[in-house]
């Protein structure tokens, strides 16, 4: 029955079901999608696909966020809406910038943005902002269930949970916008769920993105078949040889699909506030701490001794990266997020640039740090002790949750400043401003549509 | 190493490599594939995603095989190569009267030619038949060494092996055709290896087709991708996350991948001669000799007495069915399988249609039909006896191996005539004709664009 319920569930979901807190989460997710996917939009990962691609495409009816039609200049702003969803769907996910569901590691708008934006364009009548929330909310409700049944099994035998899950989300969201019964719907999430995309092994390749933008397809795709009449299985989750058998070796669907609208997935949402893995957040949201208390007090960053750190001993053995030469290394340098939180209080995507890798006043001060592993410590957490020469003096913090997490949540503004720093580079600064602006005023878009060609 | 050996095989293999068996099952496999597809082209399954979809097509470069562009019509004939893909791999599949690589059960021709025709469309230059034959072989070649690398376990935890693999078979097929390096072809095969498609619970429903048809899509996608230089894994299928770990509990990867270019996999693909199941084809090729026997003694089948049949026991258990009521259920039935053998000399998808189902001729010898069940018969073995009346007499059968098994493979000339008796509803017996001489000159001809429109 589990795929039945959760047809039932989606297509009977009312917006005024939504608790304010979900609406606020899925207008933050899908404001953070938008900046990854504009950030992520001249990647070479992105562009390589859009022009590997371009010769399939069919009418176009949505946007590719970041470019523009400009046949002068070769380059292409639209496409038909399974391509769009393809490629925003690559661009949102390629700089690994994207939120997470903690709990299953699912990245989880990805898939469901990606399928619903590109549908809302092409659906021939205006979407109003509510209206967008409720089908992504649905979606991304789907996406996290189905997660939560395989995990972490399904993860543990290779599978990238983000993708195989992310099809089934936008199956649902997609098949919400439109209005799909609930047989039509339980055969969108079987359309979907049939085709299981993301092996782990591809992680590191540009595959992992394709990834995201496949599944945005893939669900994209069964929603419009199941909405002509296309079947699969109405059990398709739950069956002998449905989705969660043949996926995973254990599972708890029949757990799961009880707490559909009673646990809201879409609120435990999270935001990455830096460009690099998870684990080094605490240092460098202690080492941004720390420059302001330096700011106050006068000291600057050459006159530091040493810095002295204790992290999860995870921390070391991922990002254990001593001397990075690049920004792709220094991702995986705890060391170097540390110095470019202290020198330049900072560590948005520019401060992953090559040049401030390996500038001499980063190197200077990353070489002064030293880490030290302690299983006391949560994977979200850090101390760290700056001495100074001259005065002689120390500075110390503790951080007990990085920011980023669920009990530290990125305020507001932080998601909007990561916002601005991620698509200047793209767009420029006003037109980084522009589109923040855009994207935030979702609830109260009267055309969804609209506000996509303004992106 | 699996994934570098099969691209560098797959990247070096030539035409005059081919040993004349191969190329010759080759030119039979395209020829039964172009009859399914053409027969399966006005199916409710085909048109259903040919109309839900038509919104997505980009410019028309490739054959929607039975369908003319006709805008007053509203038919479409032509579509992207990426969809012509779909389109023709869900036509080929949809009657379950594809060829059968029997020690898989992969249909392996469906997604590779599929995927293949489409793209020789769209190359923009002649593409001629040695060509193709090569490309189609190595596909084949792939799709089958992937399959036997997981046999039987991917079957068994619900995987539609067929499309799984399909993929593969269908990137290195298209790879081979837009002349890719070895390094491209790894990669390839990585983004069709991470698409895994098909879920046996799915059987029953339009989504089977749509397997063998996505898959030829996502084999079509991934080369040219690849081509363009998007990167995967070059360690796709042996990785301890890679495709063979991940899809099945155990492979025997490192025994197959020797065999390439050894063992031709291709030679060993089968021809259903009757479009149902295939443990019912020993008793309806007895019956249909058994039905010339008495036209050259001038017995009636009104003076049978009786018919009795001995059979392997999953005959019973798989096509038991005592009275079906219309051609869906028929396949499913031993007993008409045997009647429209004896009566009509010939059970191909006219003797399927219900009114012959149901027609008191059909009914009554049916109705006399016994069949028990006997494990010492093989699967593709049985044993008649049928009495007459008047005069009191009877004759006898024995079918060691039904005709389509490897030892009793079908004759050109029945690979026609079940072409033909595909193909007619469709395109008229005169179209049929002329499609049969295109397909079958397949070897010869100098550009396979040109052959695909007069299909």
């Amino acid at each position: 029955m589990a795929t039945l319920r959760l047809a039932a569930w989606s297509t009977s979901l009312q917006f005024s079901d939504l608790p304010e807190p979900v609406t606020q989460a899925a207008v933050r997710s899908f404001y953070n999608w938008t900046g990854c996917a504009l950030g992520g939009s001249n990647h070479p990962t992105t562009t390589t696909a859009l022009k590997a691609l371009a010769p399939f495409f069919g009418k176009p009816t949505s946007s590719i966020l970041g470019h523009s039609d400009d046949k002068d200049k070769d380059n292409i702003g639209s496409a038909d809406a399974s391509h769009a969803a393809l490629i925003n769907g690559i661009a949102s996910h390629v700089h690994d910038y994207d939120d997470t569901h903690l709990e299953t590691i699912i990245h989880p708008t990805g898939p469901v943005a990606s399928a619903l934006l590109a549908q809302a364009e092409a659906l021939g009548k205006p979407v109003v902002g509510e209206e967008f929330i409720l089908a992504l909310v649905t979606g991304i409700e789907a996406e996290c269930k189905a997660g939560l049944a395989v995990w972490p099994k399904h993860y543990d035998i290779g599978w990238h949970i983000t993708s195989t899950t992310g099809a089934i989300g936008a199956a649902v969201a997609v098949g919400k916008l439109l209005n799909l019964t609930t047989k039509q719907m339980a055969h969108a999430i079987g359309i979907a769920a049939t085709q299981v995309t993301g092996l782990r092994e591809m992680f590191g390749s540009d595959t992992k993105s394709f990834h995201v933008g496949r599944s945005a397809q893939n669900g994209l795709m069964a929603a419009t078949l199941a909405s002509k009449g296309y079947t699969s299985s109405t059990q398709a989750l739950e069956a002998k040889r449905g989705w969660v058998n043949v996926v995973s070796e254990t599972h708890n669907l029949d757990e799961v699909m009880p707490t559909l609208g009673k646990v809201w997935e879409t609120e435990k949402n999270s935001f990455k506030p830096f460009p690099c893995g998870i684990v080094v957040h605490p240092i460098i949201d202690g080492c941004i701490q720390l420059h302001r208390d330096m700011q106050e007090q006068g000291l600057s960053a050459r006159e530091i001794k040493n810095i002295k750190c204790k992290v999860h001993p995870l921390v070391l053995e991922l990002t254990g990266k001593k001397t990075p030469q690049d920004g792709l290394q220094a991702k995986f340098s705890v060391y170097h997020g540390g110095a470019v939180g202290l020198v330049l209080g900072k560590a948005g995507p520019a401060q992953y640039e090559d040049n401030v890798v390996t500038s001499p006043e980063i190197v200077s001060v990353r070489d002064k740090i030293a880490a030290t592993a302690d299983a006391t410590l949560g994977t979200d957490e850090a101390e760290i002790v700056v001495e100074f020469t001259s005065p002689s003096s120390a500075l110390t913090k503790h951080v007990k949750h990085a920011i980023g997490s669920l009990e530290v949540p990125m305020t507001d503004a932080q998601l909007q400043e990561k916002f601005i720093d991620q698509v200047s580079p793209v767009l420029g600064t006003e037109g980084a401003k522009k589109a923040s602006d855009a994207a935030l005023a979702l609830r109260a878009v009267v055309d969804v549509a609209g506000m996509a060609k303004t992106l």
